[in-house]
């Protein structure tokens, strides 16, 4: 066949990047602390497809309004209309609503992408990926606690000291705004949402042109800056901050962690109660969520409470690259046999079968090449174990094991591989 | 905030579907088998975006004319046209024109959804899981050795008896093809790739509506039927089928798996050299892949070597559900912890605590449910074990745990978990 050459080169789409080994290795074990601690918790996992109707994604009360224009839309050759998931709740609601029987509370969690049309930056890709856990049919403020005291377990199993989770309750912040005569919450909601990121002037000024009058603006950025309880509650009443109280409570050794925040909104339309947002050190949001008890209804199904928290996966590994919090290994390959001669070459396949026969991940030349260009390989995938084989090792059955970073080498027999298991696994 | 109800039920996207928690357990068990199995073989994972450039992924070399009208196609709000990826194979040939800098042979996994417009039937779905290993930038037949023996013993430790990888090289029907005066090798190919579809009826008519004579037509059908590799090479010479000799030999303990098989083609374009095709019992094929020299140059990089090998996991799963080879867990919980009274709660939720804390998926009530609604709430889950806690257990420090299957009971102290550990847990 001819081949056609495209004079071109393609690049991943924008907002999107490829995960190479090295990043696919910590990306893999931050997963994995994150998998043990949500079914530890008795979340069972789930998937649901890439893309959901376009109805769905972009209905007012599930998500839709907020991120509306950042859905990755398309039809299907039938004309249906479709779009990418911009997040693992939306499909769970509709989940739920097609699923009527599940067993109640139904905990499960999902990892997986989604997508949305942002303007990429520093740590903000259109294709990333979530950790999410959810408990639907409950509506116990425990709920609220379980997802709160397995994100600090994990948090604290990855190793950070410096997080936190904000905790706040829409209910408070509604009858706040209904305390100083205004009605439109989420309108002034979405506007404070920005505080951190617009500073306050920026905020005033969107309050403004909302219609808010300047007064009334000054006493919603008062209030949100409050972080004593007492006197929130004698402002907004106790609706809402007593939640918070119980649900701090009920998270036991994991309310040191714990923030009550005023301030705290997420701009998504789907929450009705508690919202709760992951901050590392200074501020920088890893995850967050809260109870949004109306979306199963809003999917078309029976009203079902529900309540969950996300993990931003892809800015994690990038905030502990970062922080240098990550192994640095480049390969989840630990030995490479290396041939002396063409004739050495069989022998040296029948070592890596043994290695992988005792679940040691072990590779060899296939390329024919030279002792010297072999090693190089080694160094440049950053295999951190080499064996040298000759006529001599295949004679003797025996042969040394280099460790690359030290230098230093152990001899071993091949009769015996089980030394090198735990010379390059240790413990 | 009103809720918008929006009169209307979703469901999954047609040719698409959601994998409850007990599938998902099993999709997790066999990815984990297949993960273990690729890193031993020496490959790295790696991840690349669901979508592509639209011109890639539809250029002819490169899958293209084969897929074209199945990918799912969409523009971003800036009219770049892209679409879903459908398969890993094409991602990985942009990737490494991309960085040409890889260490070579660059030995890659990747497990991942594609997506092809597809009718959905019978373990046809359009939204589907695959685990692909490829091994880029070696030219030599033991690169098709390893992609080989990693698949077969990927089959063993799922506890296949019935598989079988069918081989077979482009080279021999290029070959052939040209020896009986025909020069379109690829048109014929893609009509003898749906003999076991249409059979033999079939492709004869499709092979008259491309222009070629019936005796020529009888002749390729004969020697695609062909499974003796000297008869074949009386016919069409040595070159390709020396190449399977040759792998089937440095296949070792595996070659029994592999069958030399003229009539397999594979229906993608990009394939230049030998072909593989994985295939369970009566013959459902459960992935292939092949030698695929030039997709790099397509993909606008220099011309590297590469071959792979991919399993779709999605059928994978399906047919091992079938044939009852995977476990019935419904939930990877191990233990509910039933309180009898809301004194007993608090007690319960320590014990649940310390459960989590060794280890040991665990779960309680928070819908203040009575004792016999947990246990139904227990056996609707299917979670294997359940300790009853009340005010006499909390005082004694001790309560049993009971096998929801067996109904056997065993005493423990809350001081000692371990135990439960040893039971819920074994081996």
């Amino acid at each position: 066949m001819k081949i056609q050459v495209i004079n071109m080169t393609f690049q991943t789409p924008r907002g999107t990047k490829d995960i190479m080994p090295e990043e696919m290795i910590r990306y893999d074990y931050v997963i994995s602390v994150i998998k043990d601690v949500f079914e530890k918790y008795g979340f069972d996992p789930l998937d649901t497809p890439a893309f959901e109707d376009w109805a769905l994604l972009s209905a007012k009360q599930g998500g839709g309004e907020a991120v509306k224009d950042e859905i990755y839309y398309f039809k299907d050759k039938s004309n249906r209309e479709l779009g990418l998931r911009f997040d693992l709740t939306v499909p769970l609601g509709r989940l739920v609503a097609n699923n009527p029987d599940l067993p109640k509370p139904f905990k499960r969690y999902q990892i997986g992408k989604a997508w949305r049309y942002d303007n990429p930056g520093a740590m903000r890709w259109r294709e990333f990926t979530q950790a999410d856990i959810d408990i639907v049919g409950s509506d116990s403020l425990e709920a609220e606690a379980e997802c709160l005291k397995a994100v600090c377990e994990i948090f604290l199993a990855l190793g950070f000291s410096d997080f936190s989770v904000r905790v706040n309750s829409r209910k408070i912040a509604d009858n706040f705004i209904r305390s100083i005569g205004l009605t439109d919450a989420a309108s002034v909601f979405r506007s404070i949402d920005k505080l951190e990121k617009i500073g306050e002037s920026g905020v005033k000024k969107e309050l403004a042109e909302k219609g808010i009058p300047e007064k009334k603006a000054d006493q919603i950025i008062e209030f949100v800056r409050i972080r004593d309880l007492e006197k929130a509650k004698k402002i907004a009443g106790p609706e809402g901050i007593d939640d918070l109280e119980k649900i701090i409570d009920m998270s036991g050794e994991f309310r040191r962690y714990l923030i009550a925040d005023m301030s705290l909104i997420r701009g998504l339309d789907y929450y009705t109660g508690v919202v709760f947002e992951i901050s590392l050190g200074a501020g920088v949001s890893v995850g967050g969520g809260g109870r949004y008890d109306n979306l199963t209804e809003v999917c078309g199904g029976k009203k079902t409470p529900a309540v969950g928290i996300s993990i931003g996966i892809s800015r994690l590994v990038s905030v502990m690259e970062e922080r240098k919090m990550l192994s640095k290994a480049k390969t989840k390959c630990l030995v490479f046999v290396i041939s002396v001669s063409s004739e050495a070459k069989k022998g040296v396949a029948g070592l890596v079968q043994k290695l992988r026969s005792i679940g040691i991940p072990a590779d060899f030349d296939i390329m024919s090449r030279t002792l010297s260009k072999q090693l190089q390989y080694v160094n440049s995938r950053g295999i951190p174990f080499a064996i040298v084989v000759g006529e001599k090792e295949l004679k003797s059955g025996s042969a040394k094991i280099r460790d690359m970073k030290t230098g230093k080498e152990e001899e071993f027999e091949f009769r015996n591989p089980k030394k090198i298991a735990r010379l390059v696994k240790p413990e």
